[in-house]
């Protein structure tokens, strides 16, 4: 099989893969090939998949990008993949920006670096998460990794789905994605681990936030649009939240937004303001610049799992990971 | 039955109190009053231990001052009791610092707020979780409340306490703390939630250090003197450890060393720095001022807890949370 993968993402990586997938396989890089049947590629090109032999495009990140959907939705016989390599890391951002909220973890850390332990042991606008609710919004492989770890700290966990009946799953209290209004008043707190899709879009706007209990928790780690900018910014202004963690933003960098995913390391720091409101000013939020699945640890994870998913196309195996066209994810 | 509460830590934790224990115990606060059973104190003085009707003495927090051991040890007609309502918060305040830590969240977040995004995504030092390994020194309340998110979170979870057999408990492999050196070898990340004795000052220093696998955590939620303030200082600045996250310091204000646990709310911020060393200049470590067991919620925990002694030894029943004097906790 002919593998073509023009945007690799560190130069090491294609003798990684390689070795990883064995004989019979050939990864191309660098020019057009003359055929090939698999593509490697966020946004492949028409022309990409317009080759005859194609069979197999593989998106080498969570998430698909609507103009790939589109591409692939017009074109039945490819068969559209994708990597949840970097579903654990995401699951980790997401306890990371929760605790560090409900903690205040950055202001007091900014404080005691300048010898300021605050007025006495016992100031702390702190939550105790034990004992509380949450609610998850999205049962995917990320969600279910969040679900585990808060329902082992002691947290009531509620999780939506779309089309799922009314259900009880390792302590997880499953709901239809319809009694999202019902549940928001429940809600300690809330973390956001859906995909972006055409439903999700300003999932989260002023009715929903309003309808969150006064001091509760926010976390987005999915994409920036579920939440509504101004509305999020006014009720952690306001105080009705007690505070966010946010990893998705409503601004990138042109460069971020073209390559997310399969960027090239580069050196110059990106500048944007991440919004048009002045998140920066306020102590009760988490801001963090879009990181989700990045660790040390990502990279040998992603390339393990795209192995598989060529191992699988190779031999004639079912191939891992196929893209639901009209979910869109 | 009479009780002494001489320092409440809030004015209206004594009708709470009150209210919480029922009828048959009257509370007293102020002066000295003339007999009692009962002191709440985490310092009683040796004139409170000297009144022929006290019976017990309840320290309204984890841990156990030792100048109150040694009064206790000296009269063993009285009986030792402390309270573990915080066991909750402080494993949270561990897992925030855990989390933060191998997320470098708090950099991250101060460079974002500069509308800094970092070179490109793929800019990370994040270490994944999922996978590695865990050894926790103490398995008490904290400890296994820590082991248990850990183990969900998909980390290997060791566990070191006093006197232990090698066993297997809930996916968590516990060991006698004589395996300490054998085990420091695999530990990605070292959680420190064990009690400040005799036997466990120092107990981390240069060589325990240098066991540690190079890129490994280390998590101090328990006392600062248990951790080698130099060499912990050294790891982190060369970087054998990826990173730090901790909670007890080597210098406090004089305020917080005296009061520790039941300290009344200041409006004068403490300044003093946490250490000789100059913590505050490592990007790879997260400071935190004490914080342990408090949040917003954690006074009513307390009463709670405290209500719970006091009607246990009121009616005659088992009073919970005996200290272990020859143990020190």
């Amino acid at each position: 099989m002919r593998v073509y993968f023009p945007k690799p993402p560190k130069e090491d990586s294609i003798p990684i893969l390689r070795e990883a997938v064995g004989s019979g396989v050939e990864i191309l890089t660098g020019d057009v090939p003359d055929d090939f049947e698999m593509v490697i590629d966020g946004r492949p090109t028409e022309a990409f998949l317009s080759v005859p032999s194609m069979r197999y495009v593989v998106v080498p990140f969570a998430g698909v990008p609507e103009q790939t959907l589109k591409l692939l939705r017009e074109r039945p016989h490819l068969s559209g993949h994708n990597l949840h390599h970097n579903a654990a890391d995401t699951a980790e951002l997401a306890l990371t920006l929760l605790f560090s909220s409900a903690k205040y973890i950055v202001p007091v850390d900014q404080r005691l670096r300048k010898d300021n332990w605050g007025s006495g042991l016992l100031d702390s606008r702190a939550m105790t998460l034990d004992g509380k609710t949450a609610l998850i919004l999205g049962y995917g492989q990320i969600g279910r990794r969040i679900a585990r770890v808060l329902v082992a700290s002691g947290m009531r966990v509620l999780a939506l789905r779309r089309n799922a009946l009314a259900t009880n799953e390792e302590g997880v209290e499953l709901h239809g994605s319809e009694r999202l209004h019902d549940l928001l008043p429940e809600a300690n707190v809330l973390m956001v681990a859906l995909p972006l899709t055409s439903e999700t879009t300003g999932l989260i706007g002023v009715k929903e936030l309003a309808l969150l209990p006064k001091g509760s928790i926010l976390v987005n780690i999915a994409r920036g649009l579920i939440v509504d900018e101004e509305p999020l910014y006014q009720a952690l202004k306001s105080g009705h939240l007690h505070s966010a963690g946010i990893d998705v933003w409503y601004q990138y960098p042109e460069v971020k937004l073209t390559l997310a995913g399969h960027a090239p390391v580069e050196d110059e720091p990106d500048i944007q303001s991440p919004s048009k409101f002045p998140f920066r000013d306020l102590d009760n939020v988490v801001m963090s610049p879009h990181r989700g699945g990045t660790s040390m640890d990502s990279e040998p994870r992603r390339l393990r799992d795209l192995a598989a998913v060529i191992r699988a196309a190779a031999t004639g195996e079912p191939v891992p990971n196929r893209v639901n066209l009209e979910a869109g994810y």
